[in-house]
């Protein structure tokens, strides 16, 4: 069956033009952050204990659950938690199937512990947090089995759509190889620097203002003068990592906030806010590309936690953004292009009602000569949609 | 201080004129919709609760929360509920202030449930629900008390930013509509139309679909013959509604899901499908406007919940979406206009770090015909900006 | 098939001729027994389910859960709940029976709700509590389906014993009868006078001392006077109901712990102080009886909320209580009688392992003399087992 | 000034002599037990962390808290948890002192995971329990402030009393001497033994009968036929432990519910029947002296978890058992010997209201003969009632 592939010319400003730009990125120890990570391993865990017992995943939805803050005293060179952080599990999960038992809430609550463990060392598992599973029990239509390298297409579970955009501007590249760098390189020398990190991008004009919150950790950093010095290093690691993407004037202003003189600083005892006060909800951060990005269109939907068999939500935000991606690389003469994917539930996924492709070609380039391309990308896409799902199974996506 | 306020113009192909535009509503009685509306209602509360005692409204956020889906066995004539659905009330709130106790638990539990009867009056709340809170304890800092009409403008307090725009598009308006009729005037007449009601609009080129998902009462219909009736008044409703605001061909397909062989149809017996298998979490549905629109910026912020004294991603949120509103109205000229608000922790709520503005003038209109009539309008919105706060206190605005 | 039932007879000085006697009463209101009661009150709402869907009962227990204290600001004329209380309702019950299934959460919420409302009517269910259920699921053994009327007698589910003694001695009398005339009597003259009251006998030679901690509801008392003088009226009633029961001296101390110049007294917004700090659970308070009884044997099950079909620790509670009671009623020349009774788990209940009966026989009476008949009372009882069974499920005998 | 001690003589058929007679034990793993176990280490982490923080212990009270079973699914070999273990931890604790916050919540998740681990080894605590803690928040009257070695007697918190006995009968030495034997020597051995063992003893006559009931772990136990020789195991290594403590005849049944043709036994994942359908409460098992005896005094008062200072629920029993067994150890004719200690709120814990020593002397002794010594040690432990905080708090003495 033909696909429904609709494509046509945006005539606008491209984005980097505008005069305008706001990009924000909320990093892995972002409360919502944390919601996100919980909800996309135990779907992952989830896929791995139905693989293993079937040889196919069934059906469930993690995406959601909550983050209740708990209650600390940071004091420089260590302080402690007084109230553990509290973590709902929700969402539904397959628990029965063919007369085996799976143990959705067991697993579930390991993956949490386990992803928890693995981006924030600092928290003691036994002591500052408390995870309590609430999830329901779903039932797998036997339609939608999902059985990898099969080749079968499952029906979509809904009506929705999924968006993606690329290229990346200059503030979003910032944003992302800052995330990316500070996750990677920087925190391994200096512990110091927390998970919880939002850096949020206005471009005005040839400026780019990174305005940063970054958590520190107490007991790495003896007094008010030593995290001043991470203020400064922070500033300076970040203004390098940012000259490399762009020509233009950078700025970098961190934890603006802070109160020096009354020592009143974003200070942490396990490098997350969500040990003081601050929730966290799955969905409520970063779109699947790791970005917020006002200026472009966006998906509500919350890509982390959803079943990658059928979970337009997950699988088309997933997707239109892997085809935007691959358009600009291989496509010559596309200046900005944005997918959105709009399913109808109980079609197959690689038939969505319809593919919607805007396209911005560069200067000088018109929509015709580069159409047929670019369809070309978006027809085998689609095709090859399941893809999607066996990366996401293996853990080679991101969700947010 | 002047403030920084920066319209541009944009040069693109009006919404209206591109290929394919998506809107999605998720009305009152969607779990998502529960959840954002349970949030508000709680900030309503305390709002009252605080002025009642103190004169001022003070520091809180309940813009979190999770609706974990009960069980239930729903039959024609009139089913059961199985297993209550659970909500969790998180966010945080001044519980002391001046030597005096606010009850801000037994406020939020009570909000809930006056809440919720009131939207999904079919909800027993002594056996259909259970309640439960993990509402934080917030400080206040004595600069953000906020007083009604004492013209004092709080301090951010966040890095944050609100989009809005308007016009409505011919789809946004209809969806806007068919929620607003079903809510106010059919369910009157038919109380077998449930709350939980989802509208997802495609617009290709002049034709508009709707893809409706409406929950049945399962105690109001008697059959699946009676149930397929109301499919087909429901269909037939929801397109003359439609037909009022557009001239383009409309399409109405109903509960898209059913098999009315096997009998599998949106039944329910409370109106939404809370009852069963679908959580909610605040943030997650509309935007403040009412509608998910992907051919729009949107802010990921969620409105509802939020303290509105100085919670820029309700305040601004608001606060652009009713400049694009304003401006609209009262320039003439203005084909598409987009408003985001940027603020910057700490600074008052009146000068945001910078006010974007693009617009999209109407055919041979130029921005600097318009641009100072549009700027004045921003000036002033800004320079009343508590305005928002006092509409929010006296339940004047919708945030989801 | 005989029964094992053993009469002995013991030699000891009676009770009433010892020198010092303890009793204590947990009254209605007191947390321990608002546990008793909720989990009482849910296993008679199941059982009427079940009834009205199979015409019998099937298995279940919720001889659990918890009442987590809230927190509250009393005061002279109305003071308000600041944190609700928290009920946990735990245990388990069958969920599904012949293809049906059973809403034993929302009977479970739903029955907690209505008897927390009959017994502390200032609560607020809107505002003061948070219910939730984490109930179990159980399964029901075909063999163990109860129909009243048929005759058929369950199996124990259990190798445990119940105990019971007649007659009461006078202070058991007097606690029960005080317990008895403020819940039927004076409150409904003073509805100041709350539900939570801890009666604490201890009589020494002839001198009774009855201690009583009794909460006062604000908003019907005005001001310490008042409140004084209620201290007074309770001080007077109360004497006057324990000298109908006895020729001995009483002593009445009310809230011994009061501090009345600076108005530290036992006020309560709600008239219990699982308002503020104290829990409570099921089984830990008084015996079937409505009594603790440090002098007489015990039982440590819980009798409130476990099944009536086949768990001993409620059956046989109450039926050795019943036995006792019988026999000093009908066998003249008992001083004193303590029965206990012994299951073996998957025995016929009315075929304990073994009856044990010890018989205080009055100065002049010797066992033989009356050892015929209370071995036919025992034998009767036992082969009318399941009318305790059928009186629980129609609410006649209390638990606790 | 002169404590109110009243001893008076028994003149009863000592327990030995009577025909029948009842002990219970709920071993560690019991979930009744695991409740008391956590509640107690919970108490015993608060005091260390108030002992480190301020040099004294401050008011708590942890006598609360319920174990929800979780589900699961033993198989010879090694079964899986399948929804895990909820523990609510609840009750109250001083928070705030001196200006100085103390984690209590953090404090109780940590001692509760801890003697999880200790007692329950196949539990894995990442994956088979969630705790949540809703710790109330106490507060600290100055004048209750313990400070070890101080001297200074603390006023009783309530109007409550403990009750103890000594010697132990043959069958409550058996019980146990048993319950030491499995954990401490044969587990060590057999891995497969679980720690949830439930011991019931019956003597009728001179015929001692232990119905015993004792969880084995699945992944040390091939199949059925390894199970039946645990059973033979068990019942040959419960004899012979017991046949050294009595010369009566001793009849071990192990596992009576076992059906063992249709392999319906009783095996868990885990030790312990928590894991799957039974739930435990403190305060609903053994009695401070490890041992539920109907045949004897008892008190309904939770050892477990309550505040080792001022709370007479807990000290009052520990103490009456401690002065019964020194009387007996050290004055020459006793027979059986009841302490009763019944204290007054706000009246210091070494004069209790009345302090009821019932003395069943020796054939041939009379009660004058050693009035004067049992006088004197009741005095002098009541003198010393402190020194039962002191070992409280260094973890020597066992509450259930």
């Amino acid at each position: 069956m033909k696909r429904n592939i609709q494509i046509e010319a945006l005539n606008q400003i491209p984005l980097e033009k505008q005069r305008i730009e706001l990009v924000e990125r909320k990093c892995l120890g972002h409360p919502d952050s944390i919601a996100d990570g919980i909800a996309e391993s135990i779907s992952q865990a989830l896929c791995r204990e139905y693989l293993k017992e079937f040889g196919a995943v069934l059906h469930h939805n993690t995406d959601q659950g909550e983050v209740v803050a708990g209650e600390s005293c940071p004091k420089f060179g260590g302080g402690k938690m007084i109230r553990p952080i509290y973590v709902l599990i929700d969402g539904r999960a397959t628990k029965q199937f063919n007369g085996v038992t799976i143990p959705t809430d067991t697993v579930a609550v390991e993956a949490a512990h386990e992803y928890l463990h693995k981006i924030l060392p600092e928290l003691n598992l036994q002591r500052d947090v408390m995870i309590d599973s609430r999830l329901g029990t779903g039932s797998t239509d036997l339609r939608d089995v999902f059985k990898p390298r099969q080749g079968k297409v499952p029906r979509s579970n809904d009506t929705s759509f999924g968006v993606g955009h690329a290229p990346f501007s200059d503030v979003e590249t910032i944003i992302r190889n800052t995330s990316e760098y500070i996750d990677t390189k920087l925190r391994k020398k200096y512990p110091a620097i927390g998970q919880d990190i939002k850096i949020m991008g206005l471009r005005d004009g040839n400026t780019i203002t990174l305005t940063v919150a970054c958590a520190i950790v107490d007991r790495y950093c003896a007094d008010i003068r030593e995290y001043q010095e991470y203020m400064g290093l922070l500033t300076e690691e970040i203004g390098k990592v940012a000259k490399k993407s762009t020509k233009r004037k950078v700025v970098v202003n961190l934890n603006t906030a802070d109160d020096i003189k009354s020592k009143s600083v974003f200070l942490t005892v396990t490098g997350t806010s969500a040990e003081m006060g601050d929730d966290g909800s799955v969905g409520r951060g970063n779109r699947c590309n790791g970005l917020i990005t006002p200026n472009r269109p966006m998906s509500m939907e919350a890509t982390s936690g959803k079943n990658p068999i059928n979970h337009i939500g997950k699988i088309y935000n997933l997707l239109s953004t892997q085809i935007a991606q691959e358009s600009i690389k291989k496509v010559d003469g596309i200046e900005e292009m944005y997918v959105r994917l709009l399913s109808q539930i109980g079609k197959p996924i690689d038939q969505p009602l319809v593919a919607s492709v805007q396209v911005l070609p560069r200067k000088g380039v018109t929509l015709q000569e580069i159409n047929g391309e670019i369809q070309a990308i978006v027809d085998d896409n689609l095709a090859n949609v399941t893809s999607i799902t066996e990366k996401v199974i293996r853990g080679e996506l991101k969700t947010f």
